[in-house]
């Protein structure tokens, strides 16, 4: 399939066209960025739900059931499941995937793990393609669902419309969640397994952790069990609510322009990066000597490296 | 203290001053920089060893006892135990130093965990900033502990000289081990714990996964019990052993090399990254308005912001 033909496919919605788009991001191969062109004025519709938060906190489920839900109302979904690609948390991602299968049957319903081994910007890069990938093919509402550990992945669920932090009861769940910097990145607070002893001790952790933040909307604290089903209809209530209230004010398109910028710049980035090593080398080489020998220091050899490729550039140019 | 005074007390081996200058690299103050090349012609004499491995692994314990060995040689140790700031291990980390205290009134031991929040160029530019400034103070073994899950991590256990990959007895270590990368990284391989059930298949899986890569040097595999000191003896000759093959036909001085260049390269990304982060971001806005409104996609916009920044970088040089 040529990638103009690829492309045309996506955009008429067929998944296998979709799934082999997606492992094209994840592979990052070097014609991607053409399709990703040919997609772009057709995206900007989709809403996208970030759902994170630590290992085991019951993110599948309640992922599960926000799929169930949207459905209801025939909302078209894509779930993107982010793989950190960390080397002792592939098997229980896995066993997620096989659990959501439960939507296996259902058209209106796109599942997808990913990960990112092959692509040079890693998560934070592909992802925000393989939103735009789901959001070309007519896809209504995104899901993507992240581990909350590393800065890479709550930059992922930062790139979300509306950021669902899943937490659990008990004592000291809501203080990681401040230390990981995700109360400035959680729209809806979402108090999964509340059928447990804690709950109400650790909605109350999290209400002072909010009073003390100085936010221009304190975020709805949910509680849900989600193996159960239970509150998942205030969960959707709040989802709908902040969507609401981007959607008043411009909030909704500042927020994304701040996104755009990000990525802009981190795009800016990685071909920095890929034109370092691949035309620097020699000089880079060249400059570790210097550094070995104790000629200069590392900081000075990388500011030699930034005049002489900024002058290479400029010629080329 | 001035800045002087503070690289001039480290140079003469001040613990105190040390530890000071540990918080400046963990704080990433814009005076750092001075301090370092200061130190740097002093550097380059110190051994470093990493020890990575899964949360749980053992890591911490075999690093007490690798001192404990070392100190018997009356070598002078310096321990960095690299906190990821991820969201969910604070606590475990913390729980492992104060085992750690056991070396605490032993003057030829410095012990200090890190983590990198303020530091823009995360845990990968800190953490050879405070080994040097362990080498600069005489230290003459650096172990750098680390978890080995995301690439900020391995790379952190890369940039020292003989790196050991702590696994577990069962079924799947060795197969995480290699999807993480950690197969080309690992000089020796510890298998902790080995007292319990299914030792030898983990080490029959690591033999087969380690025929099927085409290494330089096969790593040696060494079975402990940390808690129980058995294996030590082992393993620190294992250390010894790689060390001895680097040394020969200047391995080392090419492994450092390869190092330095990496480190430069970084530097060099995360010094055009707060560039484009001070001087950009008018420009940065107004491409964001242009792919929020689809009149270009974000690979455009990436290529307009490189252009722009080499043409602005040139004129200034």
């Amino acid at each position: 399939m040529t990638h103009g033909a690829l492309a045309e496919r996506v955009l008429k919605g067929e998944r296998r066209a979709l799934a082999r788009l997606i492992s094209l991001i994840e592979d990052g191969g070097p014609d991607l960025a053409e399709v990703m062109r040919a997609l772009y004025p057709h995206t900007g519709r989709a809403y996208a739900v970030g759902i994170t938060g630590a290992p085991g906190a019951g993110k599948s489920s309640l992922t599960d059931r926000v799929v169930g839900r949207a459905r209801r109302d025939a909302t078209s979904v894509g779930v993107l499941a982010i793989d950190p690609s960390s080397p002792f948390s592939g098997g229980a991602l896995l066993g997620d995937r096989v659990r959501m299968q439960g939507h296996a049957t259902d058209d209106g319903v796109f599942i997808r793990s990913m990960a990112t081994r092959g692509h040079l910007g890693g998560i934070a890069l592909a992802t925000p393609e393989a939103m735009r990938a789901l959001d070309a093919s007519g896809i209504e509402l995104i899901i993507v669902e992240t581990v909350g550990v590393g800065q890479a992945e709550v930059r992922v669920a930062d790139a979300c419309d509306t950021v669902l932090v899943v937490i659990n009861p008990g004592w000291g769940d809501a203080v990681q969640v401040a230390k990981a910097g995700l109360l400035e990145v959680a729209d809806v607070f979402v108090l999964n397994k509340a059928d447990r002893h804690g709950v109400r001790q650790a909605e109350r952790e999290l209400e002072q952790m909010l009073e003390l933040s100085n936010l221009e909307r304190t975020p709805e604290i949910v509680r849900t069990v989600a193996t159960e089903g239970e509150g998942i209809e205030e969960l959707w209530a709040a989802i709908c609510s902040h969507r609401s209230f981007l959607e008043r004010d411009e909030r909704l398109s500042k927020r994304r322009l701040r996104r755009a910028a990000l990525e802009i710049r981190d795009i800016a980035l990685e071909r920095y990066r890929s034109r370092l090593d691949e035309d620097a080398t020699a000089l880079i080489a060249e400059l570790a000597s210097d550094v070995e020998a104790r000629r200069c220091d590392p900081y000075e050899a990388a500011d030699r490296l930034l005049r002489r490729s900024a002058e290479r550039d400029a010629r080329q140019s």
